[in-house]
């Protein structure tokens, strides 16, 4: 496995790649990998000749007062597990690297796929997500790029900008890893208190809930929701920010559950932001 | 010569040259061709091993009350002149192609490369430009892309992109082509009447005037400026939109004539809004 910083690098050794016509499969993360990243890292392996993974946390997706400075990272722990996990470069390039003083461009996709849900109250959120994704693709230029379904929302803005902007390339979204009690990964719970991880399956629990209520037959979308928010006012010191169900490729509310849906929520437990989702085919 | 108007048919085209290693030299157009794209097209066969020509008058760069119903089109003349040019693909896909319904994405570059000049009188133009841009690379990409210097503003935005969205690829600009007494070649110059055409040749002429004035000493920006806009009052019914000093990468305005320097200018005469720009390096 190779490690660079640098996009010179990075471009050295993917070049004969591409001229050999060698595949190659890309997983952009933050790192602080866990069980859902290697699940990607996994296919990724699979379905490629060469599989590249990039460690960012990426200034521009956060907000002011968001938790960029305090996000956990462990890149010693990451690159034994990409090692293991059969990664071919690793791409864990310096903020300066990336953004270097006079950067001014910035990707953005109108309209309800970064408006609702998490966009409501993270504004700029999916502008960042967007424009660094952008520089990935073209730093990378995969034939492969996979994301979780845990981060739903993410995945269907890419999907957007990669249909809108002709990326040739395909996104392939992977099915969300949970534990066994169903919480879904996320670089976040390491934030949870023992209380906290108790009680957070709830949060799973409340969506499969909700599933079961619409194969029974439900179908307003606003007693879908009524129903996940009673289970999740069980969680101590928590706040939703919202539960939604939406149409699971334009992210347009739903008044009634139909086609292909996604129900989607966020909350916070004490200072800890989680989000999670289900999807329905009715 | 090829002539291709969808996506699919132009990347089964591209794919085996570019899975063959070789060179692909791309100029995009908005048709009515003049001897301005024909240089570049020149300079792009002269550069590479397969020249890409796109014809498509881009509806996103266009504002509500300008000109795009009525900008001048002649397929036919465009195909003749390409063929004769040693084109080899020419891309000219409807607006629906690159902007199917439900469309969403586009790129916007911050600060003065869009802010001043152009991007004063024209708020959206080059977040249209970079947008199409961006698509037509990523449906091309050429390995070297041909802009004209006489838009000057829309190379430096074309540049900036491509810098920081790490695009793979070289940005060409190359010299205004002018006509004998000076006038910038632009497909706009067929709107002018012959009266506004015998004025025109002013405009260039205004502008020699300042870079003599700058090799005689004259640093003051003020001055400069003042100076064009005497000169440019001598040609009828016409407004001033624009005439400034600037930075030739930023595009930041200059108090004081330093560096590489960009003189740029935007009038209207009668209704036709042309634009003239000349550098000086001091």
């Amino acid at each position: 496995m190779q490690v660079v910083q640098t996009i010179a690098q990075l471009r050295a050794i993917l070049q004969p790649c591409r001229s050999e016509g060698r595949s190659v499969g890309f997983v952009p993360t933050m790192g602080y990998l866990h069980d859902g990243h290697m699940a990607l890292v996994q296919r990724a392996r699979r379905e490629n000749d060469v599989v590249v993974v990039s460690i960012f946390v990426n200034p521009t997706q956060f907000g002011p007062n968001e938790d960029l400075a305090a996000y956990p990272r462990d890149l010693e722990r990451d690159l034994a597990l990409l090692d293991k996990g059969g990664t071919d470069q690793v791409f864990c390039p310096s903020v300066e690297e990336l953004y270097p003083p006079g950067y001014m461009t910035y990707v953005h996709i109108e309209g309800a796929v970064t408006e609702t849900l998490c966009g409501r109250s993270r504004p700029g959120h999916f502008r960042g997500v967007a424009t660094i994704v952008s520089k990935l693709f073209h730093l990378v230029m995969p034939h492969r790029a996979y994301f979780g379904q845990k981060d739903a929302q993410q995945v269907a803005v890419i999907q957007q900008m990669v249909r809108d902007l002709d990326f040739d390339l395909e996104v392939v979204p992977c099915a969300t890893v949970r534990e066994a009690d169903g919480l879904a990964l996320s670089s976040r719970n390491t934030y949870l208190t023992t209380a906290q991880r108790a009680q957070a399956p709830l949060i799973h629990q409340a969506l499969q809930d909700a599933r079961s209520t619409i194969a029974a037959g439900e179908r307003r979308a606003v007693k879908v929701v009524e129903r996940i928010k009673d289970r999740l006012a069980a969680i101590d010191d928590s706040t939703i920010d919202y539960v939604s169900v939406v149409d699971a490729r334009t992210l347009a509310d739903l008044e009634t559950v139909t086609g292909e849906a996604l129900i989607a929520l966020a909350i916070r437990v004490g200072r800890t932001r989680l989000i999670d989702n289900i999807r329905v085919q009715v």
